[in-house]
C-alpha cells in the first residue's frame, strides 16, 4: 500500500488532537508516514503545544507515523497527499470582532452568517486560493480537504479563482445530522440513507430513507414530540423550529437557518447573552491548551467535545480514507452543484452526497429542491458568488450590493456602515481591499 | 372597425373615472361603443354614484358610447372584447385589516408585501380564477386586463389554474417610473427604451436607453443628486435607496424594494404613523366619491391624483389599443416569463417589456437577471408560486411554509400565529380555507 | 434475511437458462425462494422446454427455488419482488419484417435503430405499459427489470405513461464494454470506473478511470492498434469505427453509433448478406431449444453464447441483488436523467452511471455530454420521445413526423410509404393504431 | 438628421447594384451621404464596374452620396455608420470546388450545406473576424450587418471570437418566406406576422398569425393544393415536402432542410445535373456583369433576379434603417438565442424575429421549438459551434469529429478522406489549418 502524506494547515487548532485521533484510529486502512503539521508566527505557541501532543500520542499508539512542525508552507506541500485547512486567519479575535459590529448595529453577529459570515470569508478566501495554487504547482495530486468556514464560499473561491479543481469543502454539520437522526430512529448509522439538499449551513434533510423505507415524517415527529432541538447544534440557539413548519415542509433544515427564520428570536438571545460565542469558545480553548501542555496527557481531551467540533475527525477521515481506497463510499461534501440539484445554477457549490472515488467527489443526482427551501437557497448562492467573487478581487462595490441584499442587512444605509467599519477593523487582513479601505478611514 | 365592448369589474373603484377618461381621449384609435359596469351588492352605492358620472362624462365629450350597469357578472362578458378587474375583494376594510394585524406582531403591514400581500391574493384569486373561466366560456375570444394586486400572483394564478390563457397582468408602476426617468433626463417618453427585468412590485431598470445610448449612470447620479426619491412613489415611505447602493448595483430598484432593504426604517415609519394606508385612503375615498356625486362634474376631478393611480388609465388604454391595432408596441406588462428572463423558470410570472399583439403580449428577451437583483427575484418567484398554489387550492400548510420564509417574516412561530388570526379575520373572503380556519378557531 | 420472488415475463425466450444460472450463482447473497415462469400461449411450446431445464438447473445445484409456469400474469404478479421482461411481442418473425422491410427501401433494417427500432417500440410499449400498471395494483413494492429492447424508449414509456415509477432499463451493452475495457488494460472490472454518457445503444464511454487514473486515451490507442472493434457487439458489423475518429473525439461510442456514422458501410453489409440477423438468431434459437430439450442438460450450454447476450445474466442480477442489499454499488441503468447529463432535458431517459439503494437507482452527475455526441443524442431523445408518445398514444402524425426527421430515413417520401406498409404488416399488434392501418389499407 | 455612411467589403459582387438600389429607395428615412466600396485585388476588375455602374445609378436619382472605392479596408472603416460584408472568400471557384468534391464521394455538395458550407465557414470566418476586430477599433459604433453565408455560423463566430458585439447576421430567406406566405393567403405583408424558430437555412415557421388569426394550417393547406414548392428557394430542388409530413409537423421549413430529409432525392438530383448551381451561378455572372458593364445601364437590370438574391436589398435596408431611426420594428435576423428559444443553448446564433433598436436587435421569446424541428436543430447547432471554433482556432480534430457527426456525411472512413482533400484545396485560403494541411500532403 502506498504510504501517505498529511498536511494540517492551521495545525495551532484546538481541534487538530481530534484529528490525530482519527489518523490513528483509520491506520489499517489508511497507512499514514508523514504528518507535517504548518502555522503562521502567531499560531507558532499553540502549534508547539499541539506537536508535542501529537508525538506523545503516536507514540501510544505505537505507530511509525513522522510527525513534523514548521512555518514554511511550500516546503510542507512537497510530497503531499491531502492537505487539511483549519486556518482562523485573524484567530479568534477577529471572530469576536465578526460577532460584535453586527450586534452594535442591531444585526445578527455570528461566524458564518450575516456580516460575520462575510468578513470570514473575506478574510479566509485569498489566503485559501494561494494554498490551492501553491498545491497546484508543489503536489498537483494532491487533495485539498478545506474544515475553514464559511466551507461554501471558500471552496467555490478555489473552484472559480484557483488553478486548482482538486479540492472538496467539509463541514460536520451534515455527519452530525446523520448520527443524530440514526440515534432518533434507533438504527445503525450504516442503514440510513439521508438526502441533504442546499448549502453549506443552509441545508435540508429532504428524506431519511432506512432500508429503502422512506422514515421522513417519523424522525419529525420524533423531533416535534421532544422539547429540544434534536438535530440542533451548540453553537446555534436551543429554540426549536416551529412544530407545524417541520410539518408542513417535510424537511429537516440545518439549525443554522433559525438565523433565517427565527431571526427576532436568535436577535434577543444575542442581547441577553453576555459573552459571544467566540469569547467562549476563547475562553474554552485557553483551558484546552492547558490541558494539551500536560506531558501526561497522551490522547484527546474529553473537554474537547464542548469545543463543537463533534465528529470533525470522523468527517474528515472518512473522505481520507474513501479517496485513498477509491472506495466508492457515499459522503456529503461541498462540491460545484454540476445538475446535482436541478433548479440550482450548476456553476454553484452545493453540499450534497457523492460517491468518492481516487478522482474526486462525484454528485448524486437529487433532482429539484423544492420550495420553501428552493427560493432561499437560491438567493443565499447568489448572495456567495458576489461575495467569493468580491474576495477573491477586493471589489467593494460587490461586496455592499451583496450584503445589502443579504436577509440578515435590515437597513441598507447601517449595513453599508457596518461594512465599512468592518473594512476598517479587518484592515490587516484585507490587503485586496487596501485602498477602498483608505477611502474610508 | 370593429365596435369595441369593454367590461369593468370591480366598477366601483375610485379608479373608475381616470379609466373612462382614457377611454373618451383614445376614442379617435379605439372605437368603443359598450362600457359595461360591474360590481358586487357591496359595492353598489359606489357603482351608481360611477355609473351617473360616466354617464356625465361621456355626454360631454359628446360620444356614441352605451353605458350600463348590472350586478350580474355572465351577463356582462356577453360580447365582450376587455374585460378589466380592479376589484377588491372586502373593500378597503380587508385592506386596513391586512396593515393592521401585521403591524400588531412587529411585522410589515402593507397591501401588497409581507403578511397583508399574502391575504390580499388568497381572498382575490378565486374570485380571477372563476371570472377567468367564465370568460373562457362566454367571451373566448375578449382579453382579462388585470389591475388587481397582486398582480404577479393573480396574473400567475390565471395563467395556472384556470382555463384562459388570455390575461395580461398591469400595474402603473412600469409607466410611472418611466415617466419619471423621462422627467429626470428631460427628453421624451418615446425617445426612452427603459429595460425592466424582475416581477411586478419587485421589479428593476437594468438600462436607460435614450436614442441607443446608454444613460442608465446619469439616471442615478440624478437620483443620488437630490433629496428625494425621484423614482418613488407616494404609498411607499419617502426615504431615498442608499446612494451607494444605487451605484454599486447600477440599477434601479422598484420603490417597494424597500420593504426588503430598508425593513428597519419601513417598520419604524409604520410605527410612527397615525393612519395606515389603507386608512388614509379611505379618508380620500369618501372625499372623492362626495366629488363624484356632484352632478355639476363632468370629467375627472383632479384629487384623484392624491388617490395614488398615477397613470393608471394610460397604462390601460396604451393595451388595449395595442391589442386591439394590433400595434406592435412594447408595454411593459405581466406574463409567463418563457425565457424572457434566462436565469428564472420559465413558468413564472414576471414584469417586462413586451411586443403587444392581436395575439396577445410577446415578451422581450433580457438575458440574465443579474445579482443582486437576481437572488431577491428567484427567492421572491419561490415565495409567490407557493401563495399562488395555496389560494388556488385551499393549502394551509403550503401557505405557512411560504409565508415563513418570506423575508418579511422575521420569526417562524410568531410568522404562524399571524397567519392563523389573519385567516381567522379573512374567514368570509375565504372559502377554500373553511375547514383549516374551523380548526383554528 | 427475507426471501424473494421473481417473475420472469417472456419466460419462453432462449437467454431464461442464463438468467437462472445467475440466480444460482448468487444465491449466497440473493435467496430467491420463487421463480414465476411467464409467456404468452404463442410461446407456450418454449416456455414448457425452458420450465423443464430450469427444474433440472434447480435440482443439480440443490436449491430449495420453487418454479411454476403459467399464462395468468396477473396471477403471477401476487407477492412479487422482481418482475423481468424480456418478452419479444410479435416473436421472432415481427423482427424479420423490422429488417426486411426497411432493407427494401434501402434503409436500415435493424432491431433497435431505425424503423425496425420504431416498431418495435410500437409493438412493446403499450404491453409493457400494462405489466407496470399491473404491478402498480398487485405487488406495488416490486421493481419492474426491463429487458425488451428499445430499452430507454420502452423505461421512458413506463415512467412517462403508467402510474409505476419502479422501473429499471437494463442493457447488456456498458456491462460488456466494461468487461472489454478490462481485458484490453488487462486489469480487474473492479479496478475501473467508466463513465458512460448517453441514451441505450447511442452511449458514449467518455472517462476510463483506474484507480483514480484516466486511462481513456490507452484505451484508444489499443483499440486502433488492432484490426478488429475491440468493443464491439455481433450483431453489428465488424468495421472499426475511424481512428482518426477516436483520438478526435476522446471518446469511445457504442457499436450501435456506426448505424449513424457509417450509414454507407452498413448498407452495403446488409446488401451483401444472405440472411438478417433475425433468420440468423432463428436458426440459433432452434438448435439451441434443441439442445434445452435434451433431458440430460442440467446447465446452460456453452452454445447460448453465439445468440449474443454476453453478461446478460450478470447485469441483471447485479442490479437485483443491489436491489435487495440496497448495497450502494454502481450499476449502469436506463433512468430518468435527472440533472445527470446537464444539456439534456430532465425528463428523458439516460443510460449512466447509477447509486443502487433499495430505494432505487440515483443516477450520478456527470456535467454536459461534450460535442459531437452531444448533438447526436440530444437529436435522438427528441426522436425517441415522440415515438414514445405516439406508441402509447397511438398517434400516428407524430409518429411520421418523428421518423422522417429519425437520420436513419434519407427520404420523406420513402419514409412515410415504409412506415405505412409496417404498421398494416404489424396490424396485429398495434391495436392503437387500429384506425390509422385501416385507413392506409 | 445625423448623415450616414455605409461601407461595402465584398464589393466587386454582382449583388451590390440591388443593394444601390435599395439605398436610393430608402434615402428619404435613411440619408445616406458615403458609400465605400471595398474589395481585395482578385475582385478588382468587377468592382470597378460595379464601382462606376452605382455612379450612373446614383446620378440617376440625383442624390448627393459619395461613393469611393477602394482596396484599403482599415481606411475605408474609417467614420463608418454600417458595413456590409457580401465577400465570398475564394470567389465562385471556391464554390464550385465545395460543390464537386462532396459529390465525387456521393456526399451532397451545396454551397451552405454538409462539407461544402464547412468549407465556406472555414474560409470566411478568420476574414469575417479580422474585419470585426478592425471594426472595434476603428469604428467601435458602427454595425456590422453579414450577408456572407453560411450565415449563423458566422455570425457565431464573431460574436464568440471577435471583441466586436455589434454584428447582425442577414439572410434573405426569411424575408423571402414571409412574402411568399402573404401572396399565398393573399394579404399585405404587414398584415402578417409569422413566428420563426431554428437557426439560419434550419428554419421553421412555427406560427402565421393574420391580424391576431393563426391561419398556419391555411398556409400548409395551400401548399400542399399546389405541385411546386410554394415557398422554395431556386437554389434548393424544386419537389415539395411530403404533403402529410407538413399537415403532421404543422410547421413549414426552409426549403434548406430537404438536404436533411429528402436526402435520396438530392442526391439523385445532384447526379443528373449537369452542372453546378456554383457553375450556373458563375455563367449568370458574366453575363451580368457584361450588362453592369453597359455605360447606358442606369439602374438594376432585371437579369440580376435569376441570380437568388431576391429581396435581399430589402432585407438590408430594413434592418439598416431600422437600427438607424430606433424604429422597433420587428425583423428576423441572427443574433444570440439568449432565452428566444427556451430548449436550445442561450449562447448559440439563431434566426428569430427581434426588435430592432439603436442599441441593437433584441430578439422577442418565442418558448420552445416543437419536436420534431428541436432534434434536428439541436444537433446542427452542435455541429455549427463545432466548426465555428474549429473555424476560429485552426483545430483539425474538432473539425473531423464535428464533420463526420454531421447528418450528411453517411460513412465516418470516406468523411474523413474528403475533409482532408477539401484541406488540401482550399489550402491558400485556410492559413490557420497550414501545418494540418503540411501533414496530409
Amino acid at each position: 500500500m502506498k504510504k501517505v502524506k498529511l498536511v494540517v494547515i492551521g495545525a495551532g487548532s484546538s481541534y487538530t488532537p481530534e484529528l490525530i485521533e482519527g489518523v490513528i484510529k483509520n491506520y489499517e486502512y489508511l497507512p499514514v508516514s508523514d504528518i507535517t503539521l504548518v502555522d503562521v508566527d502567531m499560531g507558532a505557541e499553540k502549534m508547539a503545544i499541539i506537536f508535542s501532543l501529537t508525538q506523545r500520542m503516536l507514540a501510544k499508539a505505537n505507530l511509525p507515523i513522522q510527525v513534523v512542525q514548521t512555518f514554511d508552507r511550500k516546503q510542507a506541500l512537497q510530497d503531499a497527499d491531502f492537505v487539511i485547512t483549519q486556518l482562523r486567519v485573524g484567530g479568534i479575535d477577529a471572530r469576536i470582532v465578526d460577532e460584535m459590529l453586527p450586534k452594535s448595529y442591531g444585526f445578527i453577529g455570528q461566524e458564518t452568517n450575516g456580516a460575520g459570515g462575510m468578513f470570514k470569508a473575506l478574510r479566509t478566501i485569498p489566503v485559501i486560493i494561494d494554498i490551492a495554487n501553491e498545491m497546484a504547482e508543489i503536489c498537483p495530486d494532491a487533495w485539498l480537504i478545506n474544515f475553514t468556514n464559511p466551507a461554501s464560499m471558500v471552496t467555490e473561491a478555489v473552484l472559480k479563482h484557483s488553478n486548482n479543481r482538486r479540492v472538496i469543502g467539509l463541514c460536520n454539520g451534515p455527519i452530525n445530522m446523520l448520527h443524530k437522526v440514526a440515534s432518533l430512529l434507533d438504527v445503525e448509522v450504516d442503514d440510513l440513507f439521508i438526502e441533504f439538499k442546499g448549502s453549506n449551513h443552509m441545508n435540508f434533510i429532504t428524506k431519511v430513507l432506512c432500508d429503502g423505507r422512506d422514515r421522513t415524517r417519523e424522525v419529525i415527529d420524533i423531533m416535534n414530540a421532544s422539547d429540544v432541538d434534536e438535530l440542533g447544534f451548540k453553537n446555534v440557539n436551543n429554540e426549536q423550529f416551529n412544530k407545524e413548519l417541520l410539518w408542513a415542509t417535510h424537511c429537516i433544515p440545518s439549525s443554522y437557518l433559525k438565523y433565517y427564520i427565527k431571526t427576532n428570536e436568535l436577535l434577543a438571545e444575542q442581547d441577553a447573552a453576555e459573552l459571544t460565542r467566540g469569547q467562549m469558545v476563547k475562553n474554552i480553548e485557553a483551558e484546552l491548551f492547558e490541558k494539551y501542555r500536560d506531558e501526561s496527557l497522551q490522547e484527546k481531551p474529553k473537554e474537547l467535545e464542548a469545543r463543537g467540533g463533534s465528529l470533525y475527525s470522523t468527517a474528515a477521515l472518512n473522505v481520507i480514507r474513501a479517496i485513498y481506497l477509491d472506495d466508492k463510499s457515499i459522503q456529503t461534501v461541498n462540491v460545484m452543484n454540476n445538475g446535482a440539484i436541478t433548479n440550482l445554477p450548476n456553476d454553484v457549490v452545493v453540499e450534497v452526497n457523492c460517491v468518492m472515488t481516487s478522482a474526486g467527489p462525484i454528485p448524486l443526482c437529487t433532482g429539484d429542491i423544492p420550495s420553501p427551501a428552493k427560493g432561499i437557497v437560491a438567493m443565499m448562492k447568489d448572495y456567495e458568488t458576489q461575495v467569493v467573487t468580491a474576495a477573491a478581487t477586493g471589489d467593494y462595490q460587490k461586496l455592499i450590493a451583496a450584503f445589502v441584499f443579504n436577509p440578515l442587512c435590515p437597513s441598507d444605509n447601517n449595513g453599508i456602515k457596518l461594512v465599512k467599519e468592518m473594512l476598517v477593523a479587518n484592515k490587516a487582513y484585507l490587503p485586496l481591499f487596501a485602498s477602498s479601505i483608505e477611502a474610508i478611514d
